[in-house]
């Protein structure tokens, strides 16, 4: 086995119990997943909010991880504490340190199963297109979003989020472990390859680059005046034009994408997530694009795993 | 108008938003809902936990209204607080009573839309079948359930549930709330009819009477260990036979339905509802029959919106 160490999140958010639950079944039943001869840590990450129930206790733990915040003296959330304590334990630098950091996520919205990385840092960039290439799933790339920031695997060098859905919070979904369990299989299965140079890369990463967030049109109050529209609920990674219809209040007052040339096409993703509403985010815009995989994304992540 | 007021209940359990979010939208515009000249009270069952986003505070509101419990000196949590302040507020001996209470829901189960009667109160059986008739939907006849007992429309002279899903907690559905405000259409037209006797009672109403709760299997620390099967996940009100799969482990390890002979039919409902799950209930069984309406049903309710 490499020096090499994998970190396995569930539970980030308290209230998406289904990854927790695998890794639960998994703790009592080795053979379960296939590590792929990986070395593995597997953490909840917010085991006070997974026992409440709830998302989080005091503020969302995977917006907890800025560096400027870490570093600050002045903490009092539950879950600044808590992300310090993961780093210190399971970061690069931590007393059982790892490389890679993935965090099982699930999703009210129809995400089906999704990877979402945050920025566009190479060692990301490489491991995502290795499993796009495998199981060919959407990629959300986040950036330039300043009103949300200080996710999770950032604080690892290498790091993405596993989003899949969609599944009611606090419901467990036979479907939503399949989908989790073949993914970490495929996770860990292309770890592996890079860790003995057995990949193959693809030629090209499609990735479904974030552009904006869109609220709901809201009343003077801040309640929504107006709902998700029948004809883009559930239908995350759909492509839609200028003109589609994205809300509709209860006089039949649409609201429409007014975005882009006639032809122009933008895809929503997280539509009508319930965890979103208190960030004032109905759904977000992205542009689906082609990237050539780059050799400096293969360098920097065989560097990181192949030291 | 006569003298009846109905009473309006939303957000019983503050999770489940659609109701309560329709209600401030009606309270903007009053020409949204057709009241069909009846005296209507609104109100929301339990603000705080609305507020907060969650099913309660304490314990559950809709197992907070046994007798037993709002007659005794000893009450602490704040749903039975809440509970003696709506009976004495609303109840039918109340400062502003009402003789009718319909309680809004939503589910994580496919339940589409249904009504919930607790027991068999002529009066309840009288008012749903009428509704039934106009709608078509199916009825949820809850008995013999001693662990479930204290739910709020029993505190009325007659009274009943509606159940619509499926949503996950703490989202807005554009299609739920539609299918909640024509079936509030569809009982305040109904007690309208009553009142003007104007009546066309069914021959017979159609009950999915309950049977029996049924648990997940859980392993000795109390966690399932399996899951609801893909075969009935999302099924509810789709009739099984001995042998169904009810629940899978990730091992492959089915459980199925012991019950009955080779061609009973059973009819799963409330399957995997998110907030049953703390109650040890991953769906109840229930037995679907005819009822002749009968005279003395039809002379209650017109008994009680006649007097």
């Amino acid at each position: 086995m490499s020096g090499i160490q994998v970190l396995l999140v569930a539970g980030t958010h308290g209230n998406e119990i289904n990854a927790p639950w695998l890794f639960e079944q998994w703790k009592q039943k080795d053979s379960l997943i296939n590590t792929h001869n990986i070395n593995i840590q597997t953490v909840i990450g917010n085991p006070v909010a997974l026992e409440q129930g709830k998302r989080y206790v005091d503020r969302d733990l995977n917006r907890s991880f800025r560096k400027d915040l870490l570093l600050s003296s002045d903490l009092n959330a539950a879950e600044h504490f808590r992300a310090l304590e993961l780093v210190s334990e399971y970061g690069p630098n931590g007393n059982n340190p790892c490389q890679i950091a993935i965090d099982f996520h699930s999703t009210t919205s129809s995400m089906g199963s999704s990877l979402v990385v945050y920025g566009r840092r190479p060692a990301d960039l490489a491991i995502v297109s290795l499993i796009q290439n495998h199981l060919g799933l959407p990629i959300y790339l986040h950036e330039g979003d300043n009103a949300q920031s200080g996710f999770l695997v950032e604080s690892w060098p290498c790091g993405f989020v596993v989003e899949v859905g969609p599944v009611p919070q606090g419901l467990l979904h036979f479907q939503i472990i399949n989908q989790t369990l073949l993914t970490l299989d495929s996770c860990l299965k292309e770890i592996s390859n890079v860790i003995n140079s057995k990949t193959v890369y693809p030629e090209q990463l499609i990735v479904h680059r974030h552009l904006k967030n869109i609220d709901f049109p809201r009343d003077s109050s801040g309640v929504p005046s107006s709902l998700v529209h029948k004809d883009i609920q559930g239908r995350d990674w759909y492509p839609i034009k200028n003109g589609h219809p994205l809300f509709e209040s209860l006089s039949g007052d649409l609201t429409l994408l007014l975005e882009g040339g006639l032809e122009e096409e933008f895809v929503p993703v997280f539509i009508n997530e319930a965890a979103y509403a208190e960030k004032n985010i109905a759904m977000s815009l992205t542009k689906k694009e082609m990237w050539d995989v780059q050799k400096d994304w293969i360098n920097d992540l065989s560097k990181l795993l192949n030291p």
